[in-house]
This record gives C-alpha cells, sequence and structure tokens, in this order.
C-alpha cells in the first residue's frame, strides 16, 4: 500500500533498528480519514474470505479492526484484553503473549461466549513484529475451535520473522497480508521489501 | 438515546448494585453498526462545538472515539495510554487515574506534541462512573493549555457521582452529555434518569 508507506516515511519515525514510530498517526494519535483508506484495503484484500468476525488485541489493533470491520458490511470487532477486568467473571480463552518492546509476558483473553466454533475469523493487527500477539489470537481461535480465515496487519517488520511465524501457523487455507512491509531500519531510513 | 437504553437492557448485565456489564457490544465485543449511531449522535451533540480533536482513553474509549470522529469530519484522535511504552521517549503530560472497578492506580499519559495550546478538545469516553477517567483528561488538557469543549460519555452510572465532579470541572462554557444515564441497579434491574 504505497500511501502507506509514504505515510510512514514521512510522519513515522526510525529509533534504532528495530522500531518505527507510528504514533503521530496509528497507534497513540489516529488519523482518522487514514484510517478508513487501510480498512477498504483489508476489506478489499479479505472480503472473499467471508469472515463473520474481527479479532484484533487492545489498545492499538482496535482502530484498524474497526475500520476493516466497517469495510467488510459491519462485522462485529472482539478485542482480547491484556488484563483480566473484575466485571469478566465467564469462561475464558487466552493465550501468553510476550513484548519484545516492553519485555513483559502478559495474558490476552477473550470470554468463551464471543469466539465459538466454527466463527470465520479474520484476525487484524497494527504491528506484525516477531508475531507473538498474532500467535497468540491465533491460539485463542484453536481454542475455540474457530476457523481464522486469515490476518492482516497494517505494519510488518519482516526482519524480526513474525510474518514466516504466522504463515506457517495459518497453513494452507489463509493469507497473511501486511499493507507495509519494512525490510530494514538503518541510519534513521526505513527501507521497504520490494 | 433510546435505542442505547434498550440495548443495555437487552443486551447489558446488572452485577449487583454497582455494575452494568456492555462487554457483548461496547467494550470486549463491538457492535461496529451500533457504533456508529453511538458516534452520529455524539455528532449531533457536539458539532456546533467545532472540536478540532478528540482526546479518550485506551482501550475502550477507543472505538466511540473513532465513531464520534467520523461523524463530525474526521477529527484525529487522541489516545491517552495506561503504560508508558519502551518507544514514548518524548515530553508527556500525564494525569493518575483511579479505578474503583479494579482497586488500581494508573497513570494516564499523552505525548505534548499532540495535544497544544489552544486546541479544542472533545474528550469521549464509553464509561463514566466516578469521574476518574474524565478527571484525569480534564487535567491533561489543562496542562497542554487545550480548551475541552465537551466531554461526552456512552453510559454514565449517575449514582456514582461523577457526572456531578466533571460538570463542575467543565465550568460554563462545555457541556457533559451521556447518551444513557443510569439512576440505579438492583436486583438485576436497570433503570435509567427519566
Amino acid at each position: 500500500m504505497l500511501s502507506l508507506e509514504e505515510k510512514i516515511v514521512h510522519d513515522g519515525l526510525a529509533l534504532g533498528t528495530q522500531i518505527v514510530k507510528v504514533d503521530s498517526f496509528l497507534n497513540h494519535q489516529i488519523d482518522v480519514a487514514f484510517l478508513r483508506e487501510i480498512g477498504q484495503e483489508f476489506g478489499r484484500l479479505f472480503a472473499d474470505k467471508r469472515p463473520t468476525k474481527i479479532l484484533t488485541m487492545e489498545s492499538s489493533g482496535i482502530g484498524c479492526a474497526i475500520a476493516a470491520a466497517q469495510a467488510l458490511g459491519d462485522l462485529p470487532v472482539l478485542f482480547a484484553k491484556k488484563t483480566v477486568p473484575s466485571t469478566m467473571v465467564e469462561d475464558i480463552w487466552y493465550a501468553d503473549v510476550k513484548s519484545f518492546t516492553k519485555g513483559t509476558v502478559s495474558r490476552a483473553v477473550v470470554a468463551r461466549k464471543f469466539l465459538t466454533a466454527g466463527e470465520r475469523v479474520l484476525i487484524i493487527d497494527d504491528f506484525l513484529a516477531h508475531g507473538e500477539a498474532g500467535m497468540g489470537m491465533i491460539e485463542i481461535c484453536r481454542q475455540a475451535g474457530a476457523v481464522v480465515v486469515g490476518m492482516g496487519a497494517v505494519i510488518e517488520k519482516e526482519f524480526q520473522g513474525g510474518g514466516a511465524r504466522i504463515r506457517e501457523a495459518l497453513g494452507d487455507g489463509a493469507e497473511l497480508h501486511s499493507l507495509a512491509v519494512i525490510s530494514q531500519i538503518r541510519d534513521g531510513v526505513i527501507s521497504f521489501r520490494q
């Protein structure tokens, strides 16, 4: 998605060799008009997979998931929670997810009643780095007996290996689409896969 | 907003006398079509205040804020973070926010560069209970020199007193609008203010 690559270069910030900050338009401040374009691109890529629900991870996945859901005919969005609220008394599906950026492990949790066998789930997230969040969401769908029909990431950092992990976990039936794939961050310059 | 009251009664769940769960459509699973109606109602209520930015709190405020932003001509949305990511190296505005449900205090943080003097901020959140999150966001705007032109809550629990606190803090120039105001939760029955 060329407009996204341009926006990353123009508004993003490279930190060291591992981190690109896009908090001016994606995961702190949100450019709502651009978010709609992102959603429409996901809609175009995944409409033929006939998803019935979108699964994402709080917090920064929520906006992307809503935009994709709107483009796919107002699908329900389910966001996994990273802390279990005291109001969440029911049975849960969960997976432990490591954050390389924060150096922590958190438990991603979904109420069982909102993810059931046979649902066709499209997983959406803002970043695909080491693949921990994506693998956690695939695991949650496996527990529920739901079918993962695809995964969409706004920005993939290819050199951190998550894309390969996710593709292997998804198998033949489902596709991973990343709207921008970063191959390298060096000396403040962000390079994209050709 | 009558359709919201009906949805709370139909899909919500009263727990004890203090808690109403709306995680089937608002803060775990999101009914994206209904979220649009919520956004349009906020748009109708606040368009004449000419906001330039929407401020909300992660995670469950994000969807409501995006829907309101879409209804107000694609305003930028800024969501306060409850943990400071290691990628957030710049100067911040912050406020400490107590959660009565979780029994914790967390620091709500916004990067200074995304909230500047003179901006006209509409604060949006999913719940208004004791008013802690709202007071925190008002404090963050005060630090930035931004003008709070209004606050919108999807669901206010009137009996927890946050509405009175927020109205006093907002003063004369700005209005608080809650789309559904719960006056009492008792024996599993949710009552609304007439």
